[in-house]
Formats: C-alpha cells, sequence, structure tokens
C-alpha cells in the first residue's frame, strides 16, 4: 500500500514560526504567557502549558516577564502598551499579517480611505485595521456590504491573509465604482489555497483519503469536503484511534493531508497507525 | 405636439470646447491648421475649411503659424515636435484626455507596469500610451487581452475617456490575478453613458424618437438602437430631409437626442423641422 502526505499538511509557515518561537521562548523565559492562544490545537496550548506558557486574554492581565504575539498579530495599540510596560516581546505576527498591517497604514497616511476585506470580528482583521485608524477605515466581508460603502475619491484596498481571491476580486470591483483612484494590495497568503489544490491532486490519485484536524476547525472541514466531491471515501478524523481498519479494504494508495492547526505529531501518529491497520 | 429634446444631445464637453477654440483660432490666424481632423463630422470639417484652417495628417505636414491639437490629444513626442518648431499651438486636447496622459506618466514614474484599457489604434490611446513610455505599457482592448499579460508585481491601469465601465472592472479583475499592488485611476468619462441614459428616460416617455448622426458613426448607431429596444418608433436620421411627416400621425411627443459628432445647427434644423410637420 502507497501512503501520500501532502507536504502542506498542517501548520503554514507563519503557525510553525509562531510555535517555534514559542517553545524557544519558554525554554528561556522564567516567566511567560501569550496573548490568545497561540493556535485553535488544545492538545498544542496543553504542550505549551506544560512548558509554562500561561494564555492570557487581555495586555492588562499580562503578568510582567515575556509575552508572546501570536501569529494573527495585535493593535497598534496593545503593541504600544506592551512596549510601555518594558515587557519582553516575543513577536510572531507573521510577516505575512505585518505587511498587511504596514500597508493599511501606508494607504492610511497616503488619504486613502481604507477598505480591509475580512471577518470584522477576526483578531488578525482588528490588528489592521487598527493601523489606518489615523483615517477612514471599513471593513467588508463581502460584496454586497462593499456596495453598502459611501462614495470615496481615492479607495485603498487591503485583505485579510486567510480571504478568497474571488471575494477580494469581486470586492475590488464594486469598489471601482465607489472612487475615481483605486489602490489594492493583495495581501491573501496562499497557504490556504496551495493546501486545498495539493489536497485535490491528492484525493484524485487515492483509494482513501484521510483529512486530520478539530471537528470544530473550519478550514479542516472545508478541506475534507473539496476531498470528498473527489473521492467519497475521505474520512476526517482528530486523532489516529479514528482510524476503522476496515476503511483499508481493497486500497492500493492512501493520501494524507491535515488542516492549518494540526500539529505535526498528531500527524505523526496517523502515519504510523496507517503503516500498522494497512499491512 | 411636445417635443423634448435631450440635454446631452450632440457634442460632450470636449468637444464642444475644442471647436469653439478652433472657430476662435481661426478668426485670429492667418494661417492655421489642424492635426488631424477636430470631429467626425464632415460638415463641421468643412465649415472649418471654409474659415482657413486646412487639416494636416502629420506633424511634418504642419506648415507653419498656428496648429490646433483636437480633443483627442497628441503623443508626447508631436507635442514636442510641435514646441520645437516654435509654432502656435491651439491645445484642445479634452482636459479628462489630459488627466488620463497624466495619470499614466506619473504611474509610469512611480515604478508601475501601466496598463491602458482601449483600443490601440485609436489616437487618444496613442497619445497616453505614450506619456508611459519611459516603462513597460500595455494596451488591452478587452478581458481576453488582459488575460494575456505576463505577471507583474505592481500595475498601474488607466482607461480611454469612452471606454464602458464594465470592461475596465472586468480588467481590472484580471490584473488583481496577475500583480501583488494593482492601482487603478478610472479615466472614463461619462459624456457616453449620460448621452445613453437620458436617450433612455425620453424614449420612455415619447411616441416618436428621433435619433440624429452620422450612418458610420458608431456612438449614434448605438444610440439608436437603445432607444430603439425602448421605442420601436425609433429612426436614425442624418439631416432634417430625411423626416417623413407620415411619422407623425398620432404622435403627442417627440424625444429628439443626437450623436456625440453632431453639429448644433443640424440638430436645430431638424427641431425646426419637426417644428413643421410636426403641427
Ligand atoms: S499565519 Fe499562515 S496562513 Fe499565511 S499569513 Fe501567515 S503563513
Ligand atoms: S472629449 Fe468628450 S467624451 Fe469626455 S473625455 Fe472629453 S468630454
Amino acid at each position: 500500500m502507497k501512503i501520500i502526505l501532502a507536504k502542506s499538511a498542517g501548520f503554514c509557515f507563519g503557525v510553525k514560526r509562531a510555535t517555534t518561537m514559542a517553545f524557544d521562548a519558554a525554554g528561556k523565559c522564567s516567566r511567560i504567557c501569550s496573548l490568545g492562544p497561540i493556535i485553535h490545537s488544545p492538545q498544542l496550548v496543553r504542550k505549551l502549558e506544560e512548558e509554562g506558557v500561561e494564555v492570557v486574554r487581555r495586555v492588562e492581565d499580562v503578568p510582567g516577564g515575556a509575552v508572546i504575539i501570536r501569529s494573527h498579530g495585535v493593535t497598534a495599540d496593545e503593541l504600544e502598551e506592551l512596549r510601555r510596560r518594558d515587557l519582553e516581546i516575543v513577536d510572531a505576527t507573521c510577516p505575512f499579517v505585518k505587511k498587511a498591517q504596514e500597508f493599511a497604514r501606508k494607504l492610511s497616511r497616503e488619504g486613502y480611505v481604507v477598505v480591509l476585506v475580512g471577518e470584522a470580528e477576526h483578531p488578525e482583521v482588528q490588528g489592521i485595521v487598527s493601523y489606518a485608524s489615523g483615517g477612514e477605515v471599513f471593513t467588508v466581508a463581502d460584496r454586497a456590504e462593499a456596495e453598502a460603502l459611501p462614495r470615496k475619491k481615492r479607495i485603498g484596498v487591503v485583505a485579510q491573509t486567510t480571504q478568497s481571491f474571488e471575494n477580494l476580486q469581486q470586492i475590488v470591483g464594486v469598489c471601482l465604482e465607489k472612487s475615481l483612484e483605486l489602490r489594492v494590495y493583495n495581501t491573501i497568503c496562499d497557504a490556504t489555497s496551495v493546501r486545498q489544490n495539493e489536497a485535490r491532486e491528492i484525493a484524485a490519485k487515492s483509494d482513501l483519503m484521510l483529512v486530520i484536524g478539530g471537528f470544530n476547525s473550519a478550514n479542516t472541514s472545508r478541506l475534507a469536503q473539496i476531498c470528498k466531491e473527489i473521492l467519497p471515501a475521505t474520512h476526517h478524523i482528530e486523532t489516529a484511534s479514528q482510524i476503522d481498519p476496515g476503511w483499508f479494504h481493497n486500497v492500493q494508495t492512501v493520501g494524507i493531508t491535515a488542516g492549518a492547526s494540526t500539529p505535526r505529531w498528531i500527524i505523526e501518529e496517523v502515519l504510523e497507525r496507517v503503516g500498522t491497520v494497512g499491512k
């Protein structure tokens, strides 16, 4: 039996970097916390807690010592406040998110009304918005929300890194109707689409497909759905223990991928188990 | 019988301005020519010839004295050459076209690859392109041509003033796929869409619609077609002599509009004739 593991399975560049930085810092600092959970993986958050990394929700709750900023980033005010308190800052903001923050600030400073394509409640979006708050800034989730925007002479658009290109494209089309000058920085990160495209390719040449990740993880569910459309014998699992040996009947090739918040060791446990039951 | 004449019938702001400037200059200068015909109206070009305005095709053919630049504008090189020859320049380039030229130059100077939405053979387009020729510049007529563009980090878009918004919108959507940063100046002039929308409104409340303009004028034919869809009793005419008194049977309201190259006096001859036959 052949096993194909997706190269893009699991953490993206920014999350991998943030978790590495968090474990490194945990080894060096005696008092350390992270501002929000580093990632939507209870298993990983627990591991970090064992290393002494406490999760706090607000800047006011940081007890002192070192503080980790996760890949989503924080608002300009929060960063300012952390600096003012003279904490040791481990800034694991994803460099792609930092870019989106910088473009938002640049557009705002150069006099553009900033339109951020994304979900208003998402911490990444709140962070990016804060960098444009010197001027007017609107967050729009979709075309309909863009259509409600007022007319502005100059509009500058940036996107939450996880948005789909099609959504950005539609909103840009509407913003073109609303402005005389339009400037767009395409700050979409391709980690999600690369992972989805690779999953499609692997599903097409497999007899069984396993998609690993939390049942409440939106991106893992989407990944499983994409694979299922191509290969009905697709199973969404959280851990190796959920694998049913019956699935492997007559299977020549098993494809495996994992959502963005699935830690490496969980993928490896699955690989090991598949190697055993698939014999 | 009621007659409704469209406010937007005939010349747009830029063509009106250019013809006024041409007649004014003709009255003052003894030796004068225009670089290309001021407008696609043989009647008007003949009138200007009677006033001493000769039409020449190329800068080399300008005999000396004064030269009129028509509303489409000229290339940067041509303007340079006219200046070098120390001619009296009557620059009737439409201010909206001038803006498009300036934005093309600005984008090019700031390092953007310029994409001009328009027809490559049109003199206005050739003029605008010339202002961006310090850097890379592409002219694209439609979505398909835009899809053939290479990927570029920074793309700057401007449009020929007479393009449709839908075409610009589609091309901008494609350029977004081709770039990381996209900047768009919407240089479309609304004279055409205003004229078309007003024609629609008038046709809807008339019993007979007359659309005046050359049979070979693309914009007049389009205008007649738009009206015909709303009011089948629409007639495209070139001059007052083509009016058939039989059309006015049972007509309460006559709507009248005219294409972009139709001179005022031709519209007035039609008004007069309608007033007579419609009694
Ligand atoms: S956190 Fe990940 S999804 Fe992209 S923006 Fe950074 S690599
Ligand atoms: S020539 Fe006329 S169509 Fe617009 S760009 Fe100038 S007013």
